[in-house]
């Protein structure tokens, strides 16, 4: 009988809601060594709190993270808050000896995600584990081209294009939200997707990106405000009020092996909703991951007869797939919160294994120094910045 | 608040998994009038059966469906069966007084369908309603298909193309199992795949199959049976036997506004692996739905000027696109078990309304006409068979 | 030095352009062992005669068939007339002595197709060659796919989808030309564009069509006439005329082999311009060629690792593939009249070497007994029918 | 009656084969004011030389450029040398007043395209006309694409993705030919390739691009020697020479708008031959052109409602498309070559009409100061290098 495992998650916006799936449904299709018990929610308005709580099957609502984290029932702390918060709650969780699943970016500053980094090293050493949430690593199709890469069938890597086209920001009135806001948001299209962008680069390929030059632009520099008490779908405001992050990132980066890849991260790409695409080429085959067909690769195969190389569209849907054993049959399409279970599941073998799970904090931190190196650069007429700690 | 709606589950097989997560998930989503209670799950193994209710989310388990249909606190039967229990089982829950909503094919055969749809016409003057679950209409692009051609989008419908294309026969020495036993299949390809095909090229169209000439076909007559104790994926036994359902049925078929179809259901179709597409063609557009890209429906408009015309590809995942609200900004993709959570939310909301569901036993005895004169017709050389009662 | 081989084309529409251009490329690129002479173009009035000649490339003009034919200076009789006049041109040519190409469809009924083969046959015995142009033959890509089925990349096939979609009727008030005559057009869709769907499934699959069971309909029984002088894209004139062939035409048909094929063609497929679809599936694999995606075919190989499988793009431009080592380098497209450069070649080389050039006229009179087949099923409730002479 | 225009063509290369085909065509499908005589063609192996003049038309052979430029009956010099006699050679001819069509790129450095565009504009005072010859803007998706935009289709443009991916030197045994020697080709990827990129991007959106920042790698340093008397196919020798150009060129530009572009020119992009794609996005919707979909545009409207807005793959065959009424009917594909025809049209009705054909040597200039400012910038570590002259 697998040991319940105790989770608190902080946060309820549009990732709570992601993550709450996750949880209650992981253990419905894989055999956990662990049952997540979906324990506690954390928000600041008890309201809605408490009734979002209750619609994703939370037990309890609370508004008070330190008596949370202080509960002896609680072994999981899930962190689903704006990025601006992320640091604090993650270290003081980690110090409270719970283990710790914190949504991506890892933090808003390198220098927040280096501390976050140092608390999660030191935590682990008493057995309490830290994981950053790029869940896009779990769509079966992106895990099965790091497969493709790690046994070699793409040879010598030299290049990789990955790119996160988004295009809700391309009519210039559409209204300021809290991610056009620096002191919230950190960044722009630059953290908020080009971060899955690098992380997705170096997932696939293995590799580490060494340095990058790049350029930033927040090409509508106002934008209508919107009323009170309106979400996302809010109509807009009467005022204009400055855009303070950028719409567009791009950047040629250097991986630690010699190969190079151009990146870019923009808001501004009319007509893609949520493109996040990585093509990586080597000397004996090249693969093409596109979230927008999240079920299929594209991989071509360089060793096949000259007459019969092509791009081949595998629907990663077969029993041997990454995590699809737990699915449907062949043809069945997953969607996207399928891998916040994946998340879980692969949370929950690694902690009751007691080993690190992946990605790591380390590999959150090294993903944030990539994106303070690209807005040095820009800073800096786009000069090459090393990602080094 | 709303009132509790207490649900039985008949069957344990793929589709129970599918149904579970449908009446699992879909009060996380959506704004239900009553919320679904798991009450009890029926199946014949006592193990298996207790061990998948409680991997499913079902409150109890049980073995005797006879004592489940009589309790008080179940207001709904789902049955999820093999087709040839479909229909005494639908029936008797509809006497006792239970709403019913039973996978598709409605039945094996035309005559069960038919009984099953005058029970579903007597229970209604009670209250008590039924519907049959052709899931792929809750598909957020077949949906939104329909309603394209019902606003007049494609103008005047002249013709057709519905496939559903598998491949999981098309290698000879794939082992024999239940779905190629006429016994219990009732049909082949046909029945299991083409029932699909007919349902939603008449959902779509809004129009009725009036008549068919057709032809079915068996490409591989013997097969490896299996071991004992062997599901789906089990090895080949020693022996081998008869194939007695079709592998393959392709036909022609006339609506009853005159335009006419081509229809094929096939399991040999090596490399296809769910390709249920439907193209309608008007004198004013065109669409195109592919199971295989479930989140997109391709739309031809033959009104834009004739150097702007092209089809297009529209991500059926906006806000106002159906079922879209409940779930992520728009780019992020649905998967094939949210049509589950769609079907349940209709579901629910017309027994709370006491509206008939859509589709009805009469939709599936219809369905069942044409399958089966589709049967008769590939029995007299292709001869027009009409689908009437 | 390559000996001259001195050309008479009779016609000059459509057809003729898209031949003029075969005559006048083929010898720029390939090593013929004979150099085509374009020598005289034969058509009715004078003065567009006399001005296309010159466009075209002719040496000369001229209204006199039976005194072209009669010339010693003439080799080859290239015969692009509408199809009621194929038959006694043809064979009037080929009892003149000279080598004969016959656009397809071979003839406007199988009457004049099976005097026609056997006219072929008998001037075959005195050394004079005779050829159908089914030009599609001659994409590379088909050509290709014809390659890998003959070396048995897809085993044994089971089954056939070919299709040929346009849309130029699917406007009602699109206006009636010569096509939609029954007396120069012989039949509709059937025949000017399901010829080349059968066609092309019998060339890739190496395999004859014995027996069809099909149906025809026309959509809109009558259509605006055209103001005097006016050519296909003239403006509708005052009156109405009766549309007396076929808009569309499907059915299935059966291969020598066993395997079953699906056949559709029409010119209500809104949105399709071109597509000539053949898609052959076997137990090693399949196979989809797509006229309007001409440089590539799409190619599953099911003899690959199970999570391996896909459909391949393979874009048909290597040296090595059928008919590009004359070309570009890799990834430069041809197009449409590249097909009859090929054409021109190959039955340069067949009647250089004295061997039968292909598609023959008893090709051509094959597929006229399918299409009349197809009719004749059409005629009587769809009923089987032999395509056996 | 058309006048004459009579033709030296100087070099006979791959280009001169493309070029050849385009001079012999474009009066076949086209109306023009003059007609094209292909005189001579000007090569310096005598017999080579003399046996591809007679294979692609030419009246005469020669060897003796400053003869042939000298000649009273040359009236258009078109120079498809290699990149380093560009200069001289244009300028000779314009000196002696013959109009110049000269291959791109317009030279192999910055310095000889400045002589260049000076040389045209003295002789455009004196009524001699010069072209450079960027033939994809003739591709009619591209020119279509061009007309979306000018017509504001787009609305503002905000950003631009521009590459051409090619992947013959990702195999690093690939052979050592003069592509690869910085003495004959002035740079690899960046110059061939890129050029295309930058002029298509400009071209499309009507915009220069101000500054750019870039950087380029040689990944294989060194190749294998060819055998000597090989063409571009021959077989490895048996030494190893050093590639002096670039493999692959990256590059963020600014337009004079302040719009943003990413570049990239590779050849190691595995898989894709020939992807020239350039994409625009604006406020009002976007386009996507791919040479390796050289029929159709994927156009965007983002002014459409927003439940059907979606990517529309147009087909770009219509008699209405740029250059279409001269060709086939809709869904008939052009190939790789028929830019060229296109070409010759458009140069051919400028001479008639004496006015500037485009692109000119100005544009050829400016194209040329973007290459020479990506190198700068590429040396100096990606610093931001202005391409003003």
């Amino acid at each position: 009988m697998p040991a319940p495992l105790r989770v608190a998650m902080i946060g309820n916006g549009f990732m709570g809601a992601a993550h709450s799936q996750g949880w209650r449904t992981a253990p419905r299709f894989f055999d956990l060594p662990a049952i997540p018990e979906m324990t506690v929610m954390v928000g600041r308005d008890p309201d809605k709190n408490a009734a979002l709580a209750q619609r994703w099957g939370w037990a309890e609502a609370s508004q008070d993270f330190d008596a949370v984290i202080a509960r002896d029932d609680i072994d999981v702390v899930d962190i689903v808050t704006p990025g601006n918060l992320h640091c604090d709650m993650a270290i003081a969780a980690l110090e409270a000896g719970k283990h710790v699943l914190c949504e991506k970016p890892l933090a808003n500053t390198v220098e927040e995600a280096k501390r976050m980094d140092a608390a999660a090293t030191a935590a682990a050493e008493r057995g309490v584990l830290a994981m950053v949430g790029f869940t896009y690593r779990r769509v079966p199709a992106a895990a099965f081209a790091r497969d493709l890469v790690a046994r070699g069938a793409l040879g010598t890597i030299r290049q990789v294009r990955a790119q996160y086209l988004q295009d809700w920001l391309s009519d210039p009135e559409a209204p300021l939200t809290w991610r056009m806001d620096k002191s919230k948001a950190g960044s722009g299209a630059l953290g908020d997707i080009g971060a899955h962008a690098i992380d997705m680069a170096q997932f696939i390929t293995g590799q580490t990106i060494d340095s990058v030059s790049g350029v930033m632009e927040t090409f509508v520099k106002e934008r209508p405000t919107m009323g009170e008490g309106q979400g996302l779908s809010g109509s807009a405001g009467e005022g204009r009020g400055p855009v303070t992050v950028d719409d567009y990132a791009a950047f040629n980066g250097r991986f630690d092996s010699g190969a190079l890849g151009t990146f870019e991260a923009t808001r501004f790409a009319t007509g893609r909703k949520n493109a996040l695409r990585v093509e990586v080429a080597g000397d004996k085959g090249s693969i093409l991951f596109d979230l927008e067909d999240m079920n299929a690769i594209q991989y071509y195969d360089a060793t096949a007869p000259a007459t019969e190389q092509g791009f081949r569209r595998i629907y990663v849907t077969e029993a041997d797939h990454p995590y699809l054993e737990a699915w449907w049959p062949p043809g069945h399409m997953l969607g996207y919160e399928h891998g916040f279970s994946h998340q879980v599941k692969d949370l929950v073998e690694a902690l009751a294994a007691g080993v690190q799970p992946t990605p790591s904090f380390a590999d959150g931190y090294q993903v944030q120094r990539v994106l303070d190196a690209v807005e040095r650069s820009a800073g800096d007429g786009s000069a090459w910045v090393s990602t080094q700690a």
